[in-house]
């Protein structure tokens, strides 16, 4: 099998990102992940620019790996400056590893206009520093960027400075689209004339401002590229870097190539949620292989299909890269999709069961009213087991009375009386929150207590409002999801009305009504 | 220019995607505003499918379009049934729209598998549901689901099935990369065999599942297809479906194909949030194009060079697409984005005027708080004019009480009583509603209206509720946005609250101030 180089960006590149920002343990943690995962180098810093980062490389010195090197990132040595007088290639050797990357000018606007010096003094800077890392023993990989504009402004230049750096012993020639823009055909055909000139050598870094890194970043692999260099979940500044998360599987799950170890593949989910919460960012759940609806099918028609073969409508089989299928609960879903929450209440019960069909058309009412099971399969429970007849509510609602006092009173602007009834007993209680629902949701539990003690364990975790038909403005419909844990399990529930008080209130009684089924069972 | 036929499913296969589920009303909205954008066809609704889209479909016959067709679509009459006979086809023909899209299958393993009949019966279904719909006056385009995974396994198959489409008469074959697993140089290749066949009728319909969904539909287009179906912002089940507002840019703006109007092409990033809001999903803010860190640069050296020479680091004018160009955590960005609200309350204000400072303090602490303007420039109007002492409030709250009733007195279950003061006169009044919000929202009206008459003719349009740090539950902050009119002018406000009634009513006061603010000016 072909092996594909990975290097990994994320905490250099992809720190770019706007609302990302690293701290040393988070660093530490990601090259941890990521030796694990398998990748082969992970650029994590440039100790030029971030003084910072010296440390880090002082930690990760200590750690030993099994899969990765870990790279120093920094630039070819400043215009008309000696080589050995240059501060940044100074740091850079300091962070002491045993491979550095350094990226030069392709493109001559960016020779004359940002660097602002001559076409020559840019070969010039190139080739001494490429020596200069290569006479202090580094294995040296050349970022050319902006290759690909560089090219088409003026192929003769560009292919001039990757000579430079070829002639003074670089590693790796790794052609960048720093702009995210070139389209994939271009890139094939440009990496392809490089490849030919400097086989055996050349690698590929994109970007996404066209939608289209991951595919550049294949079409540079087709065209003899040997290093994919990109970042989990694609973070990088503007639109992203190459997500490895989807070219990973993609090359070595449906081309054959050999990028990780194949008993890591199952941990690419994992490695990218786990690098989505140290990022402190929500993980894509739409983004391919390793998102939540990634293999989550909702037309009642592929879940159908699905089941009789899951090919029908799945790329590739989602455990490859330790993933779930899932169906959706949903108007569109059809039976199948159905059938295993209603198994859940009775096993006996089959697609073709008369019940089934009851279930199936509550469904499309409760769909039509505004609610929608999704992410809420618990109140979905609740809704089989009334059909079925397994249901027996908790506890009666006898009456609420919510007041809300505006100026607040000593800094509590809501109150909530409220009356319950369970097996011909009935309490009566009250609390205060900081809003109305938060009033309620005290004041129900307060009331609930004395005939549940277990209620006191659980506790809402989540709470999400979506207004459904907003141009009725504030008589539109409303649906509340509340998220419960009982510090073991987390289920999640719904309600909707035209009234927020009140779709939250039926958001909560299920909330608590399956807690008890729960545990009664 | 050579032209592109741009078909949007936002609102049949985008509606596949988790969370999403558009109402009537949404629906609408949408259709009109892809229609302003200038998008050809506008695939609407599955009215065998799904009941609902029938009323749709009644309604958006009254409305007169600029450039759209709005399409029904179905799939190919059912095994063994006279297609006169096939119920969905008779709703698809009840939807009375000019064309429709039916989808049939191309891939020999789904007509065995799933289907399960024989691959000629296939061949009758296509070929007859063609026939029939074209007898009937309807332009007809054909989706070959799966025709890319069906010409790897049986290519002579897949073909057949074309075949059998064209034959019948159907205006355009579309290629459907079902699964969304094809790769960029295998797409190119097929579509140029199928157009070499079917000159002049080719469509491409990708989805995203390895990430190359844009790339696909854009090797497509290279290899001769002319007509590209996809989703605003790439919305879809699982990895959601080919991101119409990267691929319209990449071939309009990149490749000189005409999709849109020329002088449309500003709307997309409009477009695109609009579409997000009523979907009521959070916009992808790294998205190509439309999201707004498409062009927010962070690298020191990135922002400078963009400063010299914009196509250092952007691969187009953000403006082109009605985006903008921003410098992450710049105060000096910042200054030139707020300039122009401060303009309209104070033209003699510059950038470097110490009000602007002030102006920029007060922005970073209310969003900080969790405000954030951008959609509600009323309300930051509104801030601009505290800061520089341009604001008089037109009136002062003294006291409001809601009180929300379970169960409901003869239907209404909030009632508000509030007191106000305007130039030292009092007024209390009350009112009833669906919900606390809706009655404080009437109570409020009612007491000014004896100060302020125009306020009779304003009206709430929208209303929108967004939890913003949900973790904590039921006392998480909301945000809540408000849209208002006076049947000229559209505005919008927001509040920020921990209670989502404090949050509405800041917003409510917000809109009421800024209409009479107009009003006097």
């Amino acid at each position: 099998m072909n092996k594909i180089v990975i290097y990994d960006s994320t905490l250099r590149d992809g720190a770019q990102a706007q609302g990302i920002s690293f701290t040393l343990e988070d660093k530490l943690k990601i090259v941890e992940r990521l030796d694990r995962l398998g990748v082969s180098y992970i650029e994590a810093g440039n100790p030029g620019s971030n003084p910072k980062d010296q440390e880090f490389f002082d930690r990760v010195k200590k750690i030993q790996f099994k899969h990765a090197k870990v790279i120093a990132f920094g630039s070819t040595r400043r215009v008309n400056t000696p080589v050995e007088e240059d501060a940044n290639l100074r740091s850079l050797l300091q962070a002491d590893t045993s491979s550095v990357a350094i990226f030069g000018k392709s493109w001559d606007f960016h020779v004359t206009d940002v660097l602002r010096t001559t076409l020559d003094e840019n070969l010039r800077m190139i080739s001494e520093t490429v020596a200069f890392l290569k006479k202090n023993g580094k294995e040296v990989i050349y970022d050319a960027e902006h290759f690909f504009d560089g090219y088409k402004a003026n192929p003769g230049y560009a292919m001039k400075t990757l000579q430079a750096a070829y002639d003074a012993g670089a590693d790796c020639l790794c052609l960048c689209d720093t702009n995210g823009g070139t389209f994939p055909l271009d890139i094939y055909e440009m990496t392809a004339k490089v490849v030919k000139e400097f086989h055996g050598t050349v690698g590929i870094h994109c970007h996404n401002d066209n939608g289209m890194g991951v595919a550049n970043s294949i079409m540079a692999v087709q065209a003899g590229a040997l290093q994919v260099q990109g970042t989990m979940n694609g973070f990088g500044e503007r639109c992203g870097n190459a997500n490895l998360c989807t070219i990973i599987p993609n090359l070595q799950l449906k081309m054959g190539y050999s990028c990780i170890p194949e008993e890591n593949m199952k941990k690419m989910t994992s490695t990218a949620r786990y690098i989505s919460e140290i990022a402190n960012v929500t993980h894509d759940e739409r983004s391919p292989y390793v998102g939540r609806y990634a293999f989550a099918h909702k037309a009642g028609m592929h879940a159908d299909a699905v089941n009789k073969a899951t090919e029908a409508y799945e790329h590739i089989d989602p455990e490859a890269v330790g993933n779930a299928r899932s169906f959706l609960m949903s108007e569109v879903a059809g039976r199948s999709a159905v059938l295993s929450v209603i198994n859940e209440v009775d096993a006996t019960l089959t697609k073709d069961s008369p019940e089934t069909k009851l279930v199936l058309d509550k469904l499309k009412e409760m769909e039509y009213e505004g609610y929608q099971y999704e992410g809420a399969e618990s109140s979905f429970e609740l809704v089989v087991r009334k059909v079925l007849g397994k249901y027996h509510p908790a506890f009666d609602l006898r009456e609420f009375k919510v007041i809300i006092n505006e100026p607040s009173i000593e800094g509590i602007n809501s109150s909530a009386m409220i009356k319950i009834n369970v097996d011909g007993q009935s309490e009566i209680t009250a609390s205060e929150g900081d809003g109305p629902v938060n009033a309620l949701d005290k004041a129900v539990r307060k009331a609930l207590e004395r005939f549940y003690p277990q209620i006191s364990r659980m506790k809402l975790t989540d709470y999400k409002v979506r207004v459904l038909d907003s141009t009725s403005a504030t008589a539109a419909k409303v649906r509340v999801l509340i998220e419960s844990t009982d510090g073991e399990k987390v289920w999640t529930t719904v309600g909707v009305s035209t009234d927020i008080i009140d779709a939250s209130w039926k958001a909560l009684v299920d909330s608590i009504e399956y807690k008890l089924i729960k545990d009664k069972s």
